[in-house]
Parts: C-alpha cells; sequence; structure tokens
C-alpha cells in the first residue's frame, strides 16, 4: 500500500519568493520544480533541485507556458510543435541541474493551463507525450484519470500516475472547483488529509453538494502555493502513515 | 593538418530571423548554437540542431547573458554563481534537442559579453569551466588563446581550442579591433580566407597599423550575423583546402 | 472623398529587424507603432515615431499580446482587466516618445490575437474602449466593420474607423482567410490596388470562391511585414489617387 | 522645516509581492513606483498608483534596468541613449496610469543600479536629466548628494532633492556600506528614527566606524523591501514630527 505525495516548488523567481519550499519538501516523496517559463529560474531550480535530492525527495519537472506575468495559468493557443519545444527545453534545462546534483528526473507534470490543455486536446496530449518520451522514456507522467493526457501518455508507453488533490474541493462531476470559486481550496489540515485518505483508501471524495465522487489517485498533490502548505502537508502524511501507507514516489527506485 | 571553422547560428527569436544560417551551415565544421537568453528560442534550437545533425556539423552550445534586448553584447555584472547557473540552464536545454536529434554537444562558446567577461575574471573563468566539466567533461571549449578562460579550462581538465576570426580586423596587440570602429570587420570573402590562411599556416595576422601579431588558433569563426557569412565562409573553407587543410572539429569523433 | 491608408511598424525588436519601415512610412497616412509587448523596444518606439512625424503620417498605437515569441498572434486568455491595464501601460510607453518628438497619439489599434479577441468578447470590448477613452478620449479606435469593438468603442464616446485589408483575401462572409490558408494574402501590388479602389469606390470585396461581399472602410491596411509592403502600399496609393481619393487620417488635423 | 519621506513600492510583479506596501504608502510623503523593468507590472502599477493617490502620498517614477532576475540590482553596460529610450519608456508608462488616477508624476528616482551608474557617468547622468526634462521639466529628481546626477539635473533645469538613507549605515566616507556588508542595513526602528533625525536636523550621520560624516537630505528613503519597513517608516516619521518636522514631498503642491 503505497501512495505518492507530491507538490509544486521552486516556483521563485529572481527576487521573489512564492510558497514555504523549505518546510515543504521533506514532507514530500515527489516534488514538481518550476523550469522557468512560468516561474523558476536557474538559481532556484539548482537549489531546490539540491534540496529534494537531499531530502531523498524524487524530482520531477514542472513545466509550464512561457507566461511568467500569469504564472502560467492563463490559457495561450500555441500549436503542438510549439508545446513539444517548449517542453524539451525546461526539460533539458531542469536536467542540467539535476545531473549535476548527481540526480535523475523521475516524472514530469504539465503546470497550470497547460495541464488543462494537454488533458483536452488529443493533438497537445501526444505532442507531450512523444516530447517526454524522446527525452528520456524512463520518466513517468502524472496526468488527471481517465484524460487524454493519460490516454496519450500510456499508448506512447510512458508510465503514468493518476493525479488527485487533497487539498482541493471537487464538484459533484468529480472535476475540480475552479480555483477562484468559494470554498474551492481546503485551508484546514485536518480537512485535507481526511479527503486525501478517503481517495487513497477508498477512492472517493466528498463533493461540494454533500454527494461523492469516485477518484482514483496513485499520487495526492499539495499545492505548493497554499500559505498553509507544509501543515497540510503534514497532516496529509501523519493521517495516511497512521493508516498503514507508505509514502513513495511511484517513480524513483 | 586540421582546423575548424565554427560560425555562431540560430540566432534568431519568435518572428525573428537573424543570418543566413540554410547556407551557412553546411560550410562550417562546427556550430555554435543559441540558447535561448541572448538569442534563440526553443523551435528555432530544434531546427537549428536538426539542420547541423544533418549537414554533419559539429553541435555546439553558444550561451549568453540574459539580455536578449542588447543581444548579449552588454556586459553585465552578474556573479560567478550565477554565472554558473545561467550557463548550466542553456546547456541543458539546448542538450535536450541535440539528444532527441540524436546528437551530442561538442563544444561550447560563450556568446558576445559573456566571453569577454569571462577571459577576463579568474572567478567566471573558473565558474564556466567547472560548469562546463560537470555537465559533460568530455565537451570541449572554445577560449580565446593565453587568457584566464583557456587556463581555467584546462586546469578543470577540459579540452580546448584556441579561436581566432577570420572576418575580424586584429590591432597592433594582436586583440580585435572593437565591433564598432571603422575596418573591424572584414567583409570582402577574399581578405577573409587570406586571414585564415595567414593564422591557420603561419600563426600571424596582418594588423590593422599594417603590421603583424602572432595568433593561435585550432579553430577559426565567421559570424554568423554578417550578411555574407555564407560567402565568407566558403572562401575561406576554398581557401583552405586548397592548402591541404582538413576543416572538421577538434572535438567531435 | 478621404480614405486612410495605414500600416504596422516599428515592429522589430533589439537587434531584429521585420519589415521595411524606412520605405513604408511615407507611403502611409496612419502608422500603427509596436509599443514592446508582441513587439518593438524603446529603440525602435523612438526611431519609428521620429520617422513617423517627419514624414507627416499619423502616430498610432499598436498594442498586442504580451507574448513575444508569438508575436502577440496566439490567443491568450487573459481577463478584461488584465487587457485593460497591458493596454494603458502600452499607449502610456508609446506616448513618452510621442510627446517628446512633439506629436500626438492619433489612433489604435490592436493587434493580432488581441484585435480578433476584442472584437468577439464583450468585456474585452469595453475594457479596450474604456481603457483608450481614459487615456484620451480624443484618440480615435480602427476596428473590425460591426463587431462588438466599434459597438463598444462608439458607447464609450470614441471615434472609430472602419478597418479594411488591401493585402489580404475575404471569404464569401466577408471575413479574411485565415493566415495560413492558400491564397490569403494578395502578394501581387496590382491585386491589393483594385481590392483597395473596389472597397474604397463601391464597399465591396471579391471574394475567394469569385463572388463578391460588402465591405465598409475608413482605413485600408498594409501588412507591413510582408515582404512586398512598399511596393503594395505604393500600388494601392497611386490608384486611389488617381481616381482622386485624397489619402489622410482620419483622426489627424 | 519640512523634509520628503520617500519609499520604493510597488515592486511585485505578477503573482509575486515584495514588501508591505498597503502599510508602508500611507506612511510615507512620496511613494517611488517600479515601472515594469527591474520590478512591476501594469496591474502592480495601476493599484500602487490608486493607493498612493487614494492616501494622498505624492506619485514618482522609480524605473530600473531591464534585468527583472537581477532586480535591477546588476550594473549594465548601456549606452546613454539606451538609457534615456528605457526611462522614456518606463515613464510613460507610469504616467498612463497616474493620469488615468488623475495624479501626476511629481518626482523620478532611479533604481539600484541604474541610479548608481548614472551618478558615475557624465554621459548617463546628462542622458536621464534630458530625458526627464523633455518629458516633463516640471518633474523633479531624486538624487545622491553633490554627485553627476545632481549636477546634470540641475544644468537641464530640473528641480531636484538631495537623498539620503534612514535604514542604511554609511561608512567614514560618507556613503553608503554595501548591501551586502555586515550592519549595512539599519534593522531597529528606532536607530533608523535617530539616523533620520540626526540628518534631517543637523546635517550629520554616525558612520560605521563611529565617527561622523556631513549628509545632506531633502528626502529621506525608507527601503519598501525591508520586512520591517512600515515599523521603520512609522518611528522616523514619529521621531521628525515630534522635533517640529512637516513630512511633505518637495514636488507635490
Amino acid at each position: 500500500r503505497t501512495i505518492d505525495l507530491n507538490g509544486d516548488v521552486g516556483e521563485g523567481f529572481g527576487p521573489y519568493a512564492i510558497g514555504r519550499d523549505r518546510e515543504l519538501i521533506p514532507l514530500l516523496s515527489s516534488a514538481n520544480i518550476a523550469c522557468g517559463f512560468h516561474a523558476g529560474d536557474p538559481r532556484t531550480m539548482r537549489e531546490t533541485v539540491e534540496r529534494c535530492i537531499e531530502a531523498g525527495v524524487a524530482v520531477g519537472a514542472h513545466p509550464g507556458l512561457p507566461d511568467r506575468a500569469g504564472f502560467g495559468r492563463r490559457a495561450l493557443a500555441l500549436t503542438a510543435q510549439e508545446a513539444a519545444d517548449d517542453l524539451l527545453y525546461q526539460l533539458g534545462a531542469l536536467d542540467a541541474f539535476v545531473r549535476a546534483a548527481g540526480g535523475r528526473i523521475r516524472h514530469v507534470k504539465l503546470h497550470g493551463a497547460l495541464y488543462h490543455m494537454a488533458d483536452r486536446s488529443e493533438a497537445l496530449a501526444e505532442a507531450v507525450a512523444q516530447a517526454v518520451r524522446r527525452f528520456d522514456p524512463a520518466i513517468g507522467l502524472f496526468v488527471p484519470p481517465d484524460g487524454l493526457l493519460e490516454r496519450a501518455a500510456r499508448a506512447a508507453g510512458l508510465k503514468t500516475a493518476a493525479e488527485a488533490f487533497a487539498d482541493r474541493r471537487y464538484g459533484a462531476d468529480g472535476r475540480l472547483l475552479p480555483r477562484g470559486s468559494a470554498g474551492a481550496v481546503l485551508e484546514r489540515p485536518e480537512e485535507a488529509a481526511a479527503q486525501a485518505l478517503d481517495i487513497a483508501s477508498r477512492g472517493v471524495v466528498r463533493t461540494a453538494d454533500g454527494g461523492t465522487a469516485e477518484v482514483r489517485a496513485g499520487t495526492l498533490c499539495i499545492h505548493g502555493d497554499s500559505p498553509g502548505a507544509p501543515e497540510i502537508a503534514a497532516a496529509v502524511r501523519r493521517a495516511l502513515e497512521r493508516e498503514g501507507w507508505r509514502i513513495a514516489s511511484p517513480f524513483a527506485p
């Protein structure tokens, strides 16, 4: 009984910091590191990679759209070829720091609007899967369950881990409530811990309307930019471990 | 009797093109590809890498300062650590396209102000050499002859090739005339060819004041952003081959 | 009988040039100058403004999306507030150069994807119109005829000029053929001149399917990034003047 | 007996925040607002301008080098013409938001490396002074006392205010200790308040070596990116007002 706990980290830039990476990273089993497009820069990437490797946390790439001002959260009508090119660029850039630190990239998780766009467009999903495969076929992909991205990744022969969210509210349709809407974010650690346990143990979540929805997950996400991310991660980890779950990356040895 | 002919390529960006890469690349033995900081972008990098590999031209990285508006030609007071971080980022990004195309990065040539800054600062020179070595110790470094960069590269155990310029005028001190000054650029192909031959065969150049200066070179540079770069490269190559020189990368097998 | 001839200019960036502004500008009555987001930079803006004022060409702002790599041609899901903020920023930046050169901004023409997005979204159209009005209510807006942008501009009390295209093919629905499709661009100057005359004199264009469509225009656009833009502009101007049309900005005194 | 209290604000970018602007602004008499080059973006500029105008704080421009990753703190070898162009661009961009909010730019304070570079280069100092004058000769310039920038500003007919620093330690030579060195920043509010009072009342500061140096000031700076900036500003303001000083912009009516 193993499940992964992933978080987005390394999302600072130049003089700017986001999140409490130092506290969050040791609580994760997989870290998604921003690659300089939506966030991150060379120094931040190097420091974050080193921090992850030191903590024994599996290093993953968190590539995003080339829109720093919008933090990669605004859909951009790029072509599949552009998405593949931007992805390879970011993968390689991160890889340089990972190799210099003696590690390996274990997974890729798309960021923000790119994550959603690639799950809704067959062309984008295939471009992403093929780019990852060409870069390194041993890398796994974190994907929304049952979408186009998961299908394209499998067709490309990539390992996948379905992702669910410990700290975000689901709607009756089994999808996340939009980020801006009321109650979309679970801020109390114990709520997130309960939801994480529901997902891991029973494959369900309580939805915004009071019902339940099925949610399949090999990896659970903690949002690194929540102010209370470390507290949430700690609570989720404690709850899972108490029930006998081992917290580990699905792709690291 | 072998000498290298290198050129800066892939210096377009988005909708913008610089240089006549399609014609220039097949005339070179080594190509220095911009990595997205002073010039270049993911699409341009992919296309340029593929073009080089198809033409059997050794692929090198041409990393620069993070100053696209200034094309990396304006000195920027970054720290040695920042230079190393920026360098690793760019090396990795290019490497992703090179590996995806089945090739390997054979050399690194710093661009513009960074090339000169690293040759005048021991800390920068060491940071650059160590970053390249950590990335891949089999990569060679193109360096100004007898400077701090060459020394640091050798101390780090890197292979080096001293670089001279076929299409730029040298001063009485054996250094290039500043780019803006009169006569700094040799525009007639036959002039560049004669200078290339002087350097390759006798290790000297005719200087601006009518004298000569010693110039040691394992690789000769053709500036890709000169309008007549392909004509210059063709003339240089013809002149060298006529005298029995083999044109080849010093670092590719 | 007056009609305007406008062109997009100042779309270089740093070391990069696009278009043949020096030749094109004197043939126009209105120039749309890029403002540093999709293209343009401070130096290019200053030089282009000075060139326009010297040539007696009305200066306009050509603001775009913050996507230099995509040249502002990729739709970006920004909010109306973000669009208004980005617009004001660009208007002000250009205005500094215009005022320093003793001129005034006479019109605004949105660029690329922003032009189309604002014509299809009431919220965006209103945000754009309000931002222009707040900046300077004497500025006119170039708009697609009969769309949301024209309506919002009029509601905001702005002057408008409906725009048609001399060098682009129209479809049977009276809309431009998509940029990538066959025959979308009229490359022969005499074709563009004939289309310009049809639009100016009779308010119609010949469409791709051989029919005709009604097209209302107070300003005719020549695309500055076409290689033959100056030849097209010269032919269009000649044809119009031969038929007695005066070529002049609708908003400059 | 009037003195100005200025602070750097609006230095966030996209998702990133720096400083506690909401608390700091009402304690200032002059605010220097980042203009999108070293920091700031359109949304942040609009919000900061509105906040200043609402609080009755004089709005100033805080233009910097085009180096967001380095926060404008790394010297960049730009030409005087490039500095003037970049300055006009930023002034205009900020002015659009100021005019839209019904205000006027009252002063300019250069940021970071540009502030120091312009005080050490006659060409840069003149370019800056001329650019401000051409933009609006009623705008005043905050300058280091007795340097090239002050001289150039006066020669251009601009009003100036000599600037001293309430929260930074001075060396025996009357210059600031370098930012990185021990004790360079006064973190205790009462220390800063005492230094502010010394400067305002007697034109001296206690220096790092225990001596004193003369410091002339028409405006005192509080660094907005210090974590305790609002507490420092409050203490400085209280100390000055208690001694009968009126805190007001030298350039606003």
